[in-house]
């Protein structure tokens, strides 16, 4: 997704006029249709490790960084810049909303991140805590630093790690997208979420964790804030999530003694994936209530990993409904051992 | 997906508490956790054809078939009979609705059916359009037949082709489920074209075949009784749709004319993405209003063809917004070439 040469970036949204749906149309970029078929899955040889465009990186005179991780007096062991080639775009002045026959559009107006780790041959599973904890320090700070900026109303923290999954290089990153807009799939989740509070008085992620932890059949991880569960309504086989134990609607708002408990427990569920599962693709993502100005007390925050298994076919995506081969108490025991 | 030996088949179906959205658990298959891996895509041999289990079927005396076209007094063009590994079964009497825990659980009660044509060489492009037009017949003749049976309340139909698209035999079939629960996604959609209905007196599909006719860029082909379009929200690379130009709401009110109207625009469209771009993956399925006794005169049928290029990432998983690297326009355009 990497290249030296600066294009005219295009950046459009687009809503859909029945499900208000959102999709972005970036950058064209010069790809003919044969793109169509993609490369297969190749072992990385040294050549290539070579050409690695995020290994280049590391220098730390570059101007665009927003923010660096120094390990010493010279050399960095965590930073973001802005992705060359975004989704969205941060060179709109104003989001310039109109209309194209029955339908909005609005001009994509964000930013787009990348955040590497310095070790190419290093991702979660294979580093220090603190490291893995410096990673979700970074999050927080650019989420903070995103968040009350013009025009953004949600931001979306996540890594692809796999081909399968979306990564289009091997070395680690994450990345993180300040959006103007806020999805109806994210609506209906906090929507649930506050129907639930207000017909039980609870907050529908506190009584599942309760309900987990007297079950204890599909915990993977627990320690003193932080539990990892496949979920009773897992949407792929092995989905994981690790939530807050105590209620905090805010991502933003973790403590430094929460991030190394988050990354003991994001470092046991994704080495536990890579061992015991023969190293699948996988996405991680960031759920937390959105920075629109709105208050979601009855959200609570959580990461969620998704293995790449399944493919989704014309069942899932004409109707919605998942279908999964394997429940989710035997992913738990398969992924505990 | 097929064996010969017949197992106890586990189908359940998992409300989430917070989308609502439901999940089925199917069969619980013999498989290791290393599936997980999936194999590459092969050119097929002399040998896997052999082993062909659908043209196997090859034969007419199949007791379970449900359906069976004659071209001549022995030879069949096409059959449907239920899949021997079915997402949900047929076998459950009743629907038997439970708690677990905070969550609601109901048996994965419905049909899951296999819809296969004579030659495992020929699919849609290759096909006479009176070929094509079998296989809606077919559609249609299923649809009639389960929509009234106990519990059902959704019908989809669909084709997967290519490994990619989740096909995991390529002689080629489509599947027909016939389901006990409506997903919220449906239910959005049903909704969606309600709130247009209701504010503009006009359903939201006909005004935009009518913009659509105006602007004509993204048209891809068009015949007396149909119209497909790449939509101006395409969620994905070159997504087309199929539409009827007029308003019908369920599409097994469909006629033996517009049978073959529409079989003429399915090959058309399928015909082009497997030349101007290369033979990709692709779903194909169908938007119908549900058959679960309720009225839904302002929703207008229509078939979607997905076809399989962007990898949905951490992105489109966690916030609901898709990115598509181009513009309906320009994919219209390379696919009327």
């Amino acid at each position: 997704m990497e290249t030296n040469e600066k294009e005219k970036i295009f950046s459009q949204l687009r809503k859909d006029l029945v499900s208000g749906t959102w999709v972005i149309y970036s950058t064209e970029r010069k790809k003919r249709p044969d793109f169509l078929k993609e490369e297969a899955v190749k072992k990385e040889s040294a050549e290539d490790l070579k050409k690695c465009p995020f290994c280049k990186k590391n220098i730390l005179d570059q101007e665009e960084d927003v923010l660096v991780y120094l390990k010493n007096n010279k050399d960095w062991s965590l930073k973001v810049f802005p992705n060359k080639f975004p989704a969205l775009c941060s060179d709109y002045k104003n989001i310039n909303s109109r209309e194209h026959g029955p339908f909005e559009v609005i001009d994509g107006v964000g930013y787009h991140e990348v955040l590497v780790t310095e070790d190419h041959q290093k991702d979660i599973p294979e580093m220090e805590i603190e490291r893995v904890a410096e990673i979700i320090d970074a999050y927080q700070d650019r989420y903070l630093a995103l968040m009350n900026r013009k025009h953004i109303k949600y931001i979306s923290i996540f890594k692809n790690y796999g081909r399968e999954a979306g990564a289009s290089i091997k070395h680690p990153h994450s990345q993180i997208i300040a959006m103007p807009v806020i999805d109806p799939d994210v609506f209906r989740s906090l929507s649930g979420s506050e129907n639930y509070y207000k017909s039980h008085l609870e907050c529908v992620h506190c009584a599942m964790i309760e309900w987990e932890k007297e079950s204890s059949k599909r915990i993977v991880f627990e320690n003193e804030e932080f539990m990892a569960i496949c979920p009773f309504v897992s949407r792929v086989p092995f989905e994981m999530r690790i939530y807050p134990k105590r209620h905090v609607s805010y991502f933003e708002r973790i403590t430094d003694e929460q991030k190394m408990e988050l990354a003991e427990a994001m470092k046991f569920c994704l080495s536990k994936l890579k061992k015991n599962l023969n190293d699948p693709a996988y996405n991680l993502f960031l759920h937390t209530a959105p920075c629109n100005g709105q208050v979601y007390d009855h959200y609570h925050w959580h990461f969620e990993i998704f293995p790449k298994t399944n493919t989704w076919a014309g069942l899932e995506l004409s109707t919605g409904i998942e279908v999964c081969s394997i429940i989710p108490e035997r992913a738990a025991t398969i992924l505990r051992e």
